[in-house]
């Protein structure tokens, strides 16, 4: 086991995809109007591309294609002091070939937010992160 | 209520603010080397101020001080298909005043995860915007 030094353990790549493909919600890092933002959106995974769908007029669709963006996923559990986050960057795309939206089409990809959903965006990782908590890390040392 | 053009309600300041308080775990973003990258951090506020607590020696404490950096919140409930996000943008900066350090270090602020935390890094949120997915909306339409 590889700790960074705060002592979390530094996951490796097929440990960061494995919790990328068990997750359904992520957050989507972008720039808009020259400011960072970020927006938790559902995605599914298309072999090892993220796959989000958006109104073509959203936010998402015009700022966050054709750009390198940062996408996140996490599972903490604040009280028991202990959780993981993934952290991939890569470059977004609109899908624009009718084949691809066909295909993509066919995935279990549903989102919390309502709203017309017409345009899939595409982010591919190029560079991969994880950190998970080691087991039972006490929140406070022991009084002495 | 007002509504975005996804049909999400955008919250008011004082709604976005009333949950930033709510909250204990938020996701900062912040540039290292060059790249977007995004941590969840545990994080109280100190009047408007969101304080969050790191080693010195940390990405967050050499990366994200001193620049603009976003700050999300979110609570979403995929299956039930709804959930709210609050983002704020605004500088950060390390605390190194005594006086200032000493009235942090009084705040019940705690970390999910481990390490040694003796850095303060403090965001002023400038912008604040927030969206909510409105009550009971139907994932899917109604078969017909």
């Amino acid at each position: 086991m590889h700790l960074d030094q705060s002592g979390m353990e530094i996951l490796d790549d097929g440990e960061c995809r494995a919790l990328l493909r068990r997750s359904t919600i992520g957050r989507i890092v972008f720039t808009l109007q020259a400011l960072p933002t970020v927006q938790p959106v559902n995605f599914v995974l298309d072999g090892e591309l993220i796959v989000v769908k958006t109104s073509s007029a959203s936010r998402l669709a015009t700022a966050a294609s054709d750009t390198i963006v940062a996408f996140e996923v996490d599972d903490i559990d604040a009280d028991a002091g202990r959780g993981w986050s993934v952290v991939t960057v890569g470059p977004a795309r609109r899908v624009t070939e009718p084949d691809e939206i066909a295909r993509l089409s066919a995935l279990p990809l549903r989102s919390w937010a309502p709203g017309e959903r017409d345009q899939f965006i595409v982010v591919r990782p190029r560079l991969i992160t994880g950190r998970r908590s080691p087991d039972r890390v006490p929140l406070r040392a022991p009084r002495s």
